[in-house]
């Protein structure tokens, strides 16, 4: 191999995935012993840890530097202008979910600077700021990367990006593509026994740590609908954003102004019988209800909301709160092309960011 | 983007997956105008055709060109000699099941050549041979890469490599990794009704095709031992060889040395009653019979053979000629990362031999 290469990491977010991305981060930059990675960035929203010098920041000790630290982040302008002046390569990982970063990508990719992110914002918005990232990474040759922005570390985005850049034709995708939603589902509606109310499943699922500490940001179903638009954009269809095509939201009228989560939950009872009758109309016809997300490259539609399903559907057979994305395409014709497991939690999401940012030093390094 | 950058591609083999790859390729170089992709070597066993001066084939008449052509092929150091000196980067395609050109996969790396293939051969073989090929990718630099190896373009290899290389630990691998094994298990066995006679279910799998000439082929448990030798390195077992762990085989002791395929088929009734009784003791747990291989890291066993699983276990409900594989790892805890589908056909194996190639060129151009 040739000499060392330095390639520079800057890290915005610490929080589940961030801390999970610097532990895997410390472990990489042992194994991979011919580029040295060099953190130079890491901030969260109240506090950043970075030298001006670009002297390397212990990975290892990171968190506790940083919450040690007593300088406020500056603004995003600066940090891309100090990123651009380093002296070497730069990867930006994004471990937010905020749309003003996701908002600077074409910016930042314009710099040259590649970014690795399971920041699902930039890549959901409007078409325009799609179009700009990519525009931007074209023309810099700068890389960006984003598998963890549905399904977290499941092989989503990669497969998706084969299939098509290889000449396959997507026709459908269809799946569950929300870890709260299949577990709620799942305990609702079993495919065996006869599962509990809903509005206890929605308390247990929050109890576990399953859903937003506000459970209806998980019920609009705009969560998947922005896993869908990148999707569906990745396909070849030119959604204008997640809020452009139907997307059934399982919060009632009734709740969506109420104040508090702990509110919601406290009147979602009055609403089972709402969420019984659906099950019990699934069940009269042998089939269970789920949530899903769809995309029909035929009559260029994207869909979320419930469906319902045959008991020996792959959906319906699915357990815990296990994601599964199903690739119809030309090539695999009707037997589609599916992935399942684990599509949220810090240490699978980390794994997407961590296997992007690799591919990305594959390229630069 | 900079200027054009030219790669030569050379092809050896031209029969079902070789003839789907050069139609992906002849939309590839189409689709890629950032690189000029110079089709400058294309052999079968029997015929060759190259320009001394490296000037281009017609990717589009490359097969005509090759059966009118009256070249025989060189000898392989022959070949490595004219692609080692070709004016710009190489990456040869090696679209055959030849074990003499898999033997040559060091000394083709050595010289700076890529390559991409399907041909299990090269990573299933001895290990020494193994250590050798990324001994020779990691000293010159050229790229090495065989998606469809297992499971054809099914994102196997690539996924399990992402789990590995960004820190987590496999401790289980399961699945059905034969068509041909997941057609006859799935008509012969199947989760609802009595499905057919052993020997009637092998002699129909072979006139739809999905056996090799000679169905012993596949049912030796060769094939699927080999996609098993790969896992299990690539996890981080050193297995010897493909025949160095329990591989059942289910060709009757009595017609393994019959003289031919048809023979074999003639005579396979003779041993219905055996296979019957297989599938007798596994329906009276209130189960089915599989062919499937593991790898179980705790115990660093691998292993081939008929199983038993619940009807309600994935790889019972498997259909068609569908392959699945699950990946149990230390982050995805009880619930596996599952990939299932086609695993088998000329245009989903093109598929992750021309993925590989773009993955290769994202690194060399």
């Amino acid at each position: 191999m040739a000499a060392k290469n330095q390639v520079f990491i800057a890290i915005i977010g610490a929080g589940g995935v961030g801390k999970c991305f610097l532990g895997q981060l410390a472990k990489l930059a042992v194994r991979r012993p011919s580029t040295k990675l060099s953190l130079c960035y890491i901030s969260t929203s109240k506090k950043a840890l970075f030298n001006n010098d670009y002297s390397e920041i212990s990975i290892d000790n990171a968190i506790s530097s940083l919450s040690a630290s007593s300088t406020a982040p500056p603004s995003l302008p600066d940090v891309v202008n100090y990123l651009a002046a380093a002296p070497s390569k730069v990867v930006l990982v994004d471990n937010t979910s905020s749309q003003d970063i996701a908002d600077a990508y074409p910016l930042i990719l314009s710099r040259g600077i590649s970014i690795v992110t399971p920041n699902k914002k930039a890549f959901s918005g409007s078409n325009k700021l799609w179009q700009d990232i990519f525009a931007a990474a074209q023309s810099s040759g700068a890389k960006v990367y984003h598998e963890s922005s549905v399904g977290a570390g499941l092989p989503v985005i990669c497969t998706l990006k084969d299939l098509v850049e290889t000449g396959d034709e997507v026709t459908k995708i269809e799946g569950v593509f929300s870890g709260t939603m299949s577990f709620l589902f799942n305990s609702f509606a079993p495919t065996t026994g006869s599962g509990g109310q809903w509005s206890a499943e929605v308390k247990k699922a929050k109890e576990l740590g399953y859903t937003e500490p506000d459970p209806r940001d998980d019920l609009n179903g705009l969560d998947v609908a922005r896993k869908l638009t990148i999707l569906a954009r990745l396909s070849g269809l030119a959604v204008e954003s997640p809020t452009s095509f139907p997307v059934q939201s399982l919060i009632p009228k009734e709740l969506e102004s109420v104040a508090s989560g702990d509110e919601f939950l406290e009147r979602l009872p009055e609403f089972d019988s709402q969420m019984e009758q659906v099950k019990a109309e699934a069940q009269r016809e042998g089939k269970v209800v789920r949530f899903v997300g769809s995309i029909d490259m035929a009559t260029k539609s994207v869909k979320v909301g419930l469906e319902k399903f045959d008991l020996s559907h792959p959906i319906a057979a699915l357990k815990g709160s296990d994601n599964i994305i199903s690739f119809y395409t030309k090539r695999y014709g009707n037997s589609p092309l599916i992935v399942q497991g684990a599509g949220a939690g810090g240490e699978v999401t980390a794994m997407g960011v961590t296997a992007d940012l690799l591919r990305v030093l594959s390229q630069i390094s």
